[in-house]
């Protein structure tokens, strides 16, 4: 963590832990009460094995999306004021992350139901962790209005997190997201984002390790490597560069909008990355979000989710990238999942990769405060 | 086919094939002319391999869904009158297949741009087929609403179809669909499916002959027999039951509402049904949509998809089963794919499988003209 950052941990009125990182904690000491009265709550999740694709589903029986209170009048990620106890108890922050109250994944997570042996019915408890992450105490800023300064404290807030969730027994892989938008059901407009200790290799990461380990069988190179420089050679779908960074339209995109940020150098994971990738990130992604947002001339609902080696990956295991999608079609079309996505996994895109690529790479005048490029 | 149904192949303006299936053929032959002036259309397509988890995806650059001018006033898939000439040009049918005008794969599909060696960049042309599946005249009708003699006559069409788009070069894979609802972003109301020849096998059958490949080679047991045996033993999950077939919520439940249709005796494909199988589907099938339609007491938007096996596969691969789903949690409530299911695979299930099965198999004095159970 940058030298001037500040971390301070504390837990809240039914024991879930609650961390600030201060962007600058030159200031006086945060102040640690939460005087709430909370039952603790005790969630119950059961991983259920899905034998027809060998994949493990979660079924929590009172997920909420991380986020308590979420259709009450009081915004839960707003900082708390006399009269209106949020989940977090001060009176500003800069980013602040807290276990979330109905996760999908506990780490004392009991059954709802006894396992089996049957084939269908293999169960195992749903151990694990969700947290919140919020990027500002403003109730209406966007990831996209942050500073550079801020952007860091987020990236370190997801170290932090990624190397002590990754700590937690049972946990095999550590994932973040920031979810925006209510085009993908997002209720809380207050810029926040979760990360997830998963109890299982996600399906998405164990299909990606297996393809990167076909590909070292065959060329002898690293999948994620080789990617990144097919891409640099062909250009054609680049949408930003930066010394450490890279941010282009995959060839074979699902969605109509879908960008992969990957580091110029290959690593298992966001703690493995070097001071000076880190200190880059913040501008890089800043313009890449300003991008998006331009392309339709609107906030961009979307979905955006760090990839990272599973926990126990080998060392020549370097995946990691930032996956942001959306359904959006035009400013007021959706993609919906019809059969061939949902029940095949066949996507059909009617947007060409490249096409977007030449969208969001063209300067939009009306794009303020450009970062780089 | 059963003796009395008829089936009459015909070409449409443009040179698409439309083939009628009529229950029964004991009327008048059909007159077959159409009568537009429709410029044919030669689709552009191509298939791009994601090398991240070796999985084909299509981009086809004016692909509709399959129904053409669904944004006129006048509904393609209603039948033509004076001065309303539509997709089928008969004044009533019953059943109608016709190759989709803008489809996702065609048989002399051209690639969008020049394919590379590069890893990031091989593609083919996007060959395969489309064809829309009209299941009644009626426009206002839904498939829970159609007789069983009905059924079984769209159940001879997608068997006949199958056995079509299967002959053709290059296509690995047939699938049958049935998109329903504007949750789902059907923009036609119109009671259709689509049936699909794919030019590779999907991502999730090639997953299930994957999971079936490792279940024999651990058990010497057959994976879709298996599963259907636990299902039958625990009973918990069981929605319906008859002599040929049997539904129930999977264990492993990724939606909040899912069902899956298998027949009692495993086989490859639709073509593969015995006679007894065919024709206790529709009363079957019919009670199962009723019990569907009935849990929200609302017409529930859903995705049906006929999971067969590939082309290419042996003899001891049989998964045939119907996957019905919906994103529908209440009747006014979504479930929309956040960060976990979007980005990595990773399915969270708010609603216990045993309580959703619980709701559908109780009886439902609403339900009308139950047909069975």
């Amino acid at each position: 963590m940058s030298s001037r950052m500040r971390r301070t941990a504390t837990t809240l009125a039914d024991g879930r832990e609650l961390i600030y990182f201060d962007d600058d904690g030159t200031g006086a000491p945060r102040e640690l009460r939460d005087t709430r009265v909370l039952a603790p709550h005790a969630p119950a999740t059961d991983l259920r094995f899905d034998v027809l694709v060998d994949e493990w589903v979660a079924v929590a029986a009172d997920v909420d999306e991380g986020a308590p209170d979420a259709e009450a009048d009081v915004c839960p990620l707003c900082p708390s004021a006399p009269g209106r106890a949020t989940e977090i108890p001060a009176d500003a922050y800069d980013v602040a992350v807290f276990e979330s109250r109905f996760p999908a994944f506990w780490e004392r997570a009991r059954p709802q139901q006894p396992g089996d042996d049957d084939v269908a019915l293999i169960r195992r408890p749903g151990a694990g962790r969700c947290e919140v992450v919020c990027f500002s105490d403003a109730h209406d800023a966007s990831f996209a209005e942050l500073s550079p300064g801020r952007v860091r404290t987020v990236l370190e807030a997801w170290i932090d997190r990624t190397l002590a969730l990754s700590a937690l027994p049972g946990v095999e892989q550590v994932a973040a997201f920031e979810n925006r938008g209510q085009a993908l059901g997002v209720s809380l407009e207050h810029p926040h984002g979760h990360i997830f200790g998963y109890p299982f290799v996600t399906p998405r990461t164990g299909q990606m390790l297996d393809a990167a380990r076909r590909h070292r069988e065959r060329t002898g190179g690293d999948l994620f490597t080789d990617i990144v420089a097919a891409e640099e050679r062909s250009d054609e779908r680049v949408v930003a560069r930066s010394e450490h960074w890279i941010a282009f339209v995959p060839a074979a995109a699902r969605w109509p909008v879908e960008i992969h940020v990957f580091p110029r150098r290959a690593v298992r994971d966001l703690p493995a990355l070097a001071e000076d990738a880190r200190a880059d990130f913040g501008g890089f992604y800043l313009d890449v979000l300003r991008r998006l947002d331009a392309l339709y001339g609107m906030r961009m609902p979307y979905v955006a989710a760090w990839h990272q080696a599973p926990v126990r990956a080998g060392d020549d295991c370097r995946p990691l990238h930032l996956v942001v999608h959306s359904v959006q079609r035009s400013e007021t079309k959706i993609k919906y999942l019809a059969g061939s996505e949902a029940a095949m996994g066949a996507f059909i895109n009617d947007v060409a990769p490249e096409r977007t690529a030449a969208l969001l790479r063209a300067p939009a005048p009306s794009r303020r405060s450009r970062v780089d490029g």
